[in-house]
């Protein structure tokens, strides 16, 4: 078992409880970690700690390895714990002493940060592309039933008149705010811990800028000890943005499995996109929707174990993080997924016109009754209101 | 007892239960309220609902109530439930019929939310100006012991050398970064939701540009159903922001309480910020960084309570939300105070230099040995490694 | 001002922030911090280290202000900030230096655990009195309706035939088993922590199996550190035994709001517990059913805040346990209150037989429609259900 | 692919949201499940729907699937979906049409809550072992160090004098009261649903009292919609008292972290116990311990994920109660575990006598001499304090 902290004896215990399974969680970040490692070699290039050749080297293999994991080629072997060690065993393997260079100016602890900021900053902006793509189809969805009427509710009962159109819209423009709220999370994380080292920087002249620029990040964060405090915060920050994306979809959820019961059959979601029951021959269940809804609380969950896990703590590295990164990863998984799904969900659900017309009752136009006598009569709203209210 | 939606008889249990204690919460909101009133008289002016007459008389009373709101001099009943109807109550003493007409083209719901947002605009502006105030003064206190060294930990172990300067720079960093959060978060709420009624518009043309311009919003928030979902949804966000900013009190606080012990004291907190015990007559205690840490959890809580409240709902406004008041006026009320109080204790924190410099013990320099190795005998890193590590 | 650790200045910044409010939710604890101190007055009158002139003056004095504090006449000043300052500083001014004597062979710490632990323990038998009276009418509610038939529901979708009588009974079950949460909770914050000090005994001869006995304890809990570390957890029990309640009455209320709209109109809630829109004439809303479902969050929210708040924390007490206090006390009331208004809405809650016979459709059945084939036909019931399916 | 619900075709983007991965999670499930699955052929053996030799052959078939799955050897393919299909799909392969019939008079959702109750009753019996186990070790620990001083710490400040014994037995008597907690959760999840169908009941004649009896059940679940209502629920009160027992040893841990500092140097944990660090050569890091810190709020996540995902639904089956199952399982994996890991730590933990005593520094025992002046000279105890802390 190879350790990048070198090699006294773990108790088997201890051993089998701190591992984790990092060495599945992992494979996703083998990419990134290659892409980090690569600019680190360079820029340790550039200050003349490693020759052009063994850049060269470094690089190549990190390449190849990057390649490798890509294709799904690249395993991480339990006794490896995590990707990094991977890595750096793969680089010996190959390349001997030279291999061993690559840890030269760095920590595992920013490591760790490069590959995870890198991760974090592209799911972002993935999340960005697909709720535009879920406004997109939900946009076609309220203009093709912009008009038909459906009753809008207040305490769940029916208060006024409203349209499809305009519930739909409702969706829509409450993600273009979580647009902005992503953005400024993917701003807040934009920024590279490459050469912070443990929290305390290291005794060496790296080119921070260098590194930065290489990997696309916007900026250095430069005092060291804030990039390892704000490991766990940014990644909540991600989520906070992340669930409220999550938030619209569960409340237009609720509404979809609400009034998508015969009972109301304002919506009509296809077969193919409904399961059945074990027991119950005439069972058409939306799972789908109640998923949905389940995945806001799986975040908000995810959330909430990175906002505590870290309090009360002082400054610096604590291993407790690393029970962060699971469902962390999980959360961002779970969101990207759902809003994916809801784009396929509206681009298939139905508008049932006639039942829609059919519940426009005549409660819902009380205010408006009120109003009329108001702007026809000039009576004050409140005894208007008082007038229209006897007859209910 | 005046209600706005009338005069049925309500059971003495059930209003007990429902009433809260709003009448207590809205003092603070009575002055928005009133501001919110004003824009939607001269709008309605605008619009020929009300005579010109009628909008002086209710502007003059509004402002008139607003100066006596500041002074500490208008009371709401419980009986009246909010701020709300015991501003319309007292218009209606005061202009008769005239009184009656503010409610036209409004509904409580949009007036609540309008009231509230102007409110947590300024609260969220005032967070944005404190941090800022307490960044100066972390930066005066972090130029002053710029040079002391202090040992920076990972795992609540001595890890490498750092300083009292980068420790608190690390402070200033994070909440730079909780600023932009801060901003964005204020950026999301700066749109008008005066106009939206119950939730579903009103009948009536109402000129929503006007009283956003005229209250100082950035936009208007069109989709009316939108408005009402994004109630308790903005909040949260909000809370998320003043959170960031508690947890990083919250680290700090840590740090303080324990780097302040005798046993280390590399901080000193003055006599007159400690509190004393009932027993022990040695004691000085650290309270208030005590109740700066739990501070954030209880933010923390109120997101939580926000975040969950109305989850699994269908749209449109729900009785639920009137909980979710109070833990939000209070959590704004702690993340401010919270602030200031910071910035009393770093600009009275004394450093002892020499507990400091005591400190710095050969292990904080066992990593540079390891690469003072690598630097002058070209060997790779993580050989020095374990050759330094045999001395410990 | 008075403080119990003596006179030296505190910073009016500190103090302010410091401070809370414990003076105005102390009020409800006077009584039983007079208890707590009648007790430990006549133990220390035992073990001789208080003349019994002395004894019967305190006693005499505790009785007087428990009195007072029920009349509602024992104000706390902010100065003093909670009520066991409050009290000492009466008994001082009754009793010049036998009031002194009070403290003697206690802390705050273990007097205030004591005063929290009898009231909780009141709190916890009241809410066990309350839910059994609240099951008593839900019983009578579920005899009443026995045979009334209501569809079941899976998914939110019609599944499998019910009555209403079975769904109430739900209820009563579910808050039997609750009732055995709240018995352990009780079980286990019935035990006597008076004379732990602050945690670590005090260095004389207290007969601390008197002190349990004489106000009402179980047991003793004789470990002092334990006693200390279990402030804020015990609490986070009992609001998880209390917030089991709230679920059920969460749940029970969704189904209330739902099917208590005309369009299902099982349910009708008398107009006296409904109440009314500020705009919209024709409203009835559940509000009461809204809130009793919001309070679940508002408890869960402070269970939450007690369960992060005093994680990552070494042992002994932290001033962070402070901000508990309001939230638990505001839970406990909010759970009380909920369970009996719950019991209103039961005394008084309708059940339109007919809207529930109409609502029996076809496909509740088709379950039955399988199973008879499987009986009257011996296929296997995968096949009976194939063949039922079709029909649907 | 085999679905029991039958043969429409799902689209593959919703059958890929909704599968989950429930065929990797169930596998700890299959025995359970065969289990429930033997006693409900048994069961519909009495009371005549199966004959004699179906039963037999059901549950000879099911004894060997279960023993296979012990082994290892029964994979769930993900078109199966969960366990319960892959045993009835193996039913029927081997039984054909005697192998459709075992879902006679049941439904997938009584199913998989007698598969998950048994399994849970398991969990948290072994829990309540494990839980002895420690405290035996801890005693074991406690009385070997019985006599060792300590300081005792409130505020994070010394406070008063106390010993390793008295710290160690805090924790023995904290989890003392945890058993009572798991007993409560043991003795309310110990009721059978079999028998309940999907919350409706099964128009069959079943003897559920049977097949309860058979499976070890206390007593059967009457109520079909509380059985139901009951999932998620049951597991939010074990996972809040695994949570307490994790809480106690979150405490615990942060002091052993603090005090194992060479700072302070009370503790010592063996080399065999910490990790290093992959730069720093002289690290030895408690990784083991923040773990365990960090296990609580993992734990308490997941709690909060199963309180708040069904909270405001109606009654009845949700599919979002498939989301609660893996946080629930991952919880009890991580509890059990933490327990044991923490019996490791303590059967290991040395005590540095020599440094313990020379941290019993004066102002531990100002509170004594305080009292030996009331003792000695009769002063009240209020002026005692204040003559000492003159001192401090």
């Amino acid at each position: 078992m190879t350790k990048l902290w070198g090699d006294h004896p773990l108790d088997s215990r201890i051993e089998e409880y701190t591992v984790g399974n990092d060495h599945l969680l992992d494979l996703r970040l083998v990419v990134y970690d290659c892409r980090g490692s690569m600019a680190h070699a360079r820029m340790l290039g550039t200050i003349g700690l490693l020759a052009p050749q063994e850049v060269d080297w470094l690089v190549n293999a990190l390449t190849d390895i990057a390649a490798l994991a890509e294709a799904g080629n690249f395993p991480i072997r339990r006794s490896q714990e995590d990707c990094h060690t991977a890595i750096e065993d793969a680089l010996v393997d190959r390349l001997g002493d030279t291999g061993k260079k690559i840890h030269t100016g760095r920590s595992r602890n920013d490591q760790v940060l490069t590959a995870l900021r890198l991760y974090t900053k592209d799911a972002v902006a993935e999340m960005s592309l697909r709720v535009g793509e879920l406004q997109a189809v939900v946009r076609t969805f309220a203009n093709r039933y912009q008009k038909v009427p459906m009753p809008g509710y207040t305490h769940t009962r029916k208060a006024m008149p409203s349209t499809v159109g305009i519930w739909a819209r409702a969706l829509v423009d409450s993600l273009q705010d979580d647009q902005r709220l992503l953005r400024a999370a993917h701003r807040i994380v934009d920024q590279s811990p490459l050469g912070t080292g443990a929290g305390y920087g290291v005794p060496l002249p790296l080119d921070r800028t260098m590194t930065a620029k290489e990997l696309g990040f916007d900026r250095v964060q430069k005092n060291p000890i804030y990039a390892q405090n704000s490991r766990g915060k940014f990644e909540a920050t991600v989520l906070h943005a992340m669930g409220q994306v999550l938030f619209d979809l569960n409340r237009v959820a609720s509404d979809l499995v609400l009034f998508s019961m015969p009972t109301f059959g304002y919506f009509n979601l296809p077969e193919a996109f409904c399961t059945g029951s074990s027991i119950m021959p005439q069972k058409r269940n939306p799972d789908v929707l109640e998923l949905v809804r389940a995945r806001y609380h799986e975040v908000l969950a995810a959330e909430i174990q990175l906002k505590t896990s870290m309090a009360n703590m002082i400054h610096g590295y604590h291993r407790d993080l690393q029970l962060t990164k699971e469902p962390f990863l999980r959360a961002l998984d779970a969101s990207l997924d759902t809003v994916a799904i809801m784009a396929a969900v509206f681009g298939n659900l139905e508008v049932d016109a006639e039942a829609c017309t059919m519940a426009m009752t005549r409660e819902l136009f009380a205010t408006e009754e009120a109003y009329k006598l108001v702007v026809d009569e000039g009576i004050p709203f409140r005894d208007a209101y008082l007038r229209v209210k006897k007859d209910f």
